[in-house]
């Protein structure tokens, strides 16, 4: 089908925002009105811009307070439409998008409202428009589906028809019951389709609309269930978004373009609208890659972690560390990129990496230009929102090139022993991309987002949010703090898991590595919530162990000093333990400040 | 009466929450159990830490799920609590805070939940604690004020009293009757009064709660109204600040904490505890000071605008420029700030200065050191929370020394003619201290707080809130961004007032002056919402003069373009006019970016 984005749920002027969208991939906009008005553009110089970039213009909006007014007021209504349709005339827009009324001096008169509704059709089809009637949720007297339904149903004139929008409806929507009804209007009378989602808040609905909306898939909103009612009429005008958004309203337009334009991919392919290739699930993480300027201060610390360099790439300067099932590449090249150490690349083990390459390209995941030698493995990569490259890799009986090929050994074989492998990764990301980050893991991926938790550093509120593989194989923490901030506290982390963490953090020591030490207070804490066998509370506290218990088992972790922007941990997660030790967090980044 | 705060309301770790709390003059902390987890200090380290800061540690808290549970589970709260008992013995804590449950498991039996507080109270006894309990508004069973005190009262315990928080009680209260019982508990058996003020939300009290708490005097609660009830009752606990916000999460703890020691005081002068000397209003704007690396551009624009350079401070770089009643000084030293020119200072004129001063003092605004020669006037001056200096200057008729007396007369007498005044300052705020500003300017100079608003900057929402005398002799508008930003675009500016803008605009056009230009999209929307007189629309439309209406009259504003960091906008207010154009503020906007 065809997708439209409303000019205000991007950022910038309205020339940028229309760069945006067409670059996206969308078909068309709707114009919003103020943002006409800001610019120096005249209407024609709109239309030939879109029409340039490949745009139509589906929906001029929005016209406030047209219907159930005093005579008067109508009146003036109706001359204010006179000029919003010359001007439509001008920017080839047919389609203008009437809101119910919410002036205090509406009346509570569906005949009216149809009568006054079917006066400013016969106005609009004269100027060859057509009107369509949405309810605002917080509408005076019209505020539902379907009592606007009704009024247009009433009016039964050609040029009028409803919008309808999923903010409106699910907002005030109690279940899937609600909208039913919806399939059983003609789908020629539903003139136009507005999708936004949003995050389930008890809040006033109109701030909720005004400033909290977001794209399909990223709220709480099932607009999946909803577009299936809307298609059952035979609706086939396009899919719309329309999204007021305070951080989008910041963000670069572009990423928000694109970020917009795959919750679209991702719902069409939800309702059967479209079959791009499947999502593959990676399996595991084949290994994580720091970018570093100094590989010393990285190869000591893995060193004392157990790590052992086994392998150099046969082109580049990157050394293979391994442990057990865990490997870390240690990046020092190019020389550009002196920002300190950072995480800059995931390897995930895919079962079909060819297959996970199609379906990251069809969700519109930039696919990175190959940096490597005609010997090297053709392995492929995407950017992640954040800039982490993540490479898809063949697990272990895939078909795929072999990465490891590129590898030729460089040190002794890895020391047997303790168990260790990626437990996850934790990735910080730009304020502006939380929620692009986690609908991109999610549609590229197939990973499954899982709830939001809000985190108390001393200097702010941090969210957290983790991205999973049903089977806990891939796991990918995504932080982002309350601001822009450069500080390493707010740092990626890798962490490993092991059976005996313990026994891990002695070795760590004895090896020379530093715990981050946790204070006193914390495992006093631990003794008055918990009860533990005899010792075990003291020799936490002579590691700085980390204690944590859900319903379904046991966490215990510590955490390394941090270097550049990376530190690890060490963590031991029993029976089935799901969190990641949130109620920790806010000590531990403490003890990362002090 | 004695001040508290919780620490959870300052950024930081402990230490520095302590220091802050001290500094602003607090009495006494509340300790919030997380930060004492996250600090290395022990708990006899963190008492003398308080005991050298003069504080006193009024409270420990929270304990939470103590009260109408399964035995089994009270059993674990008394387990927890006989570690809390003893961790406060360590502290020199003597009053701990207990909410009501949350917990699933707690029911909802008052006498099962008197009984339970009753043996912790024993338990507590025996340590030297007292127990303050207190309904959470969102507390399972135990929700409001009364019910919290009907539990502590069955319970008879000499150790139980109830503790009362303003955001709890208000943020369910529907008028002043809800909190009128208050004043018959008796004042000992309220062992604790938390207060917090908040904006008029509605959304989830928790939510609310726990990211949107302010100080008293800058939400919507009748804060005041609520603490003239408890001290009916013969209270004489600490009044003591629990606010729960993200923004001062992040912001620097010495100002907030400044901030809410200010905030106190100005409630205790509401209830009438204390009597700081009296607000002494301004009565209109003396001078405005441009500070500037160059004087020529700024000369330029104020010569375009019809200003004459009429004197020079005898003894600093700093020229005077002159148009009927406004008077601006451009300052062109220290040479050290060089950061392009910005709106420095503002000269007040006070029908006392001597009390404004005291006043300012009182009210904690930091006074600044005098940067004079022995033969200036003796100016006094204080810091405004963006930095803005602002003095106090004796209006016509008032006792104080005369500021004009230190300039000689450097140049032709100012022009007559046209009316030209100080119509309004816009100051932006760093997004951390808009609340402060606002409660500042209220507090220090007695100035009204008007309603906030959003506009829609192209790249962010913007919010702007006008501080006014009532008679509009004085008005300051406060804006600040979505995020900080170094935008140039986020701009203080100088707002003239004149009886004809029209005129205004066509004589600065002639003396070389650029306006900013405005789309014409703009007008052909004014001309549908509005009807005007045959050629008043193009003459707008020719000079870039934006227009709107209130109930009381009507707006007509342009704007120069931008020197350094500050611009300028020549209005004209009619028939009572009260607002400053924010409808037309994203087009303005807008254009600036462009």
């Amino acid at each position: 089908m065809r997708t439209s984005i409303a000019t205000v749920s991007l950022s910038g002027s309205l020339t940028e925002k229309l760069t945006a969208a067409s670059r996206a991939g969308f078909d068309g906009v709707e114009i919003f009105e103020n943002d006409l008005l800001a610019s120096p553009l005249t209407p024609e110089e709109i239309r030939s811009r879109c029409a340039d970039l490949g745009l139509t213009i589906d929906l001029y909006q929005p016209m406030r307070d047209t219907e159930a007014l005093p005579e008067e007021d109508f009146a003036r209504a109706l001359r204010r439409a006179r000029h919003k349709f010359e001007l439509m005339r001008r920017l080839g827009a047919d389609t203008v998008l009437v809101c119910s009324s919410v002036a205090p001096q509406a009346v509570d008169d569906d005949d009216l409202a149809a009568a006054q509704l079917s006066r400013l059709a016969d106005l609009a089809a004269g100027s060859g428009v057509r009107i369509a009637y949405e309810a605002l949720a917080w509408g005076r007297h019209i505020s539902t589906w379907d009592h606007a339904w009704r009024v247009v149903r009433a009016a039964g004139h050609p040029a009028l028809g409803t919008c309808l929008d999923s903010f409106h409806i699910l907002s005030r929507s109690a279940g899937p019951e609600d909208v039913e009804g919806i399939a059983r209007i003609p789908g020629e009378k539903i003139f136009f389709l507005q999708l936004a989602d949003a995050p389930r808040l008890a809040m006033d609905v109109l701030q909720w609309s005004r400033h909290y909306r977001c794209f399909p898939g990223q709220g709480g909103f099932d607009v999946a269930g909803l577009v299936r009612q809307v298609l059952r009429t035979g609706y086939d005008g396009p899919l719309s978004l329309e999204v007021f958004n305070d951080v989008f309203r910041q963000a670069e337009a572009g990423p928000t373009a694109r970020d917009a334009q795959r919750s679209l991919l991702l719902l069409q392919e939800e309702v059967a609208l479209a079959a791009p290739p499947a999502p593959v699930v990676p399996t595991g993480v084949a290994f994580a890659e720091l970018l570093t300027p100094d590989a010393q201060p990285v190869a000591a610390l893995l060193g004392a972690l157990g790590f052992t360099r086994t392998a150099r790439h046969r082109g580049k300067p990157v050394d293979l560390f391994q442990r057990d099932q865990a490997t870390v590449l240690v990046n020092t090249g190019p020389a550009e990129r002196r920002d300190g150490t950072r995480l800059a690349a995931v390897g995930l083990a895919s079962p079909d990496p060819a297959g996970a390459v199609r379906r990251a390209e069809a969700l519109l995941a930039p696919v990175l230009p190959r940096r490597r030698a005609a010997e090297d493995a053709a392995l492929e990569a995407v950017a992640a929102p954040d800039g982490t490259e993540l490479f898809f890799c063949a697990a272990p009986g895939a078909d795929g090139p072999d990465w490891r090929a590129d590898f030729e050994a460089a040190g002794p074989a890895p020391e047997a022993g303790a168990v260790c492998r990626i437990d996850h990764l934790a990735l910080t990301q730009h304020w502006h991309h939380f929620d692009e980050a986690a609908l991109f893991h999610r549609s590229v991926l197939g990973l499954r987002p899982q709830e939001s938790v809000d985190v108390a550093d001393p200097y702010g509120l941090q969210r957290s949010r983790a991205v999973t593989s049903d089977d806990g194989g891939v796991r990918i923490v995504l932080s982002v703090g309350a601001a822009p901030s450069d500080d390493t506290v707010h740092a990626q982390h890798l962490a490993f898991g092991t059976d005996d963490v313990v026994a891990a953090a002695r070795r760590f020591r004895a090896a020379g590595g530093h715990l981050l030490p946790i204070p006193a207070n914390y495992y006093d804490d631990l003794a008055a919530r918990f009860e533990f066998a005899d010792g075990e509370l003291e020799t936490y506290r002579e590691l700085g162990i980390l204690y944590d218990r859900d319903a379904y088992g046991e966490f215990r972790h510590c955490y390394t000093r941090t270097v550049g922007h990376v530190f690890v941990e060490l963590l031991q997660r029993d029976g089935g333990y799901r969190g990641y030790g949130a109620p920790n967090a806010a000590v531990r980044l403490a003890a990362q400040h002090a």
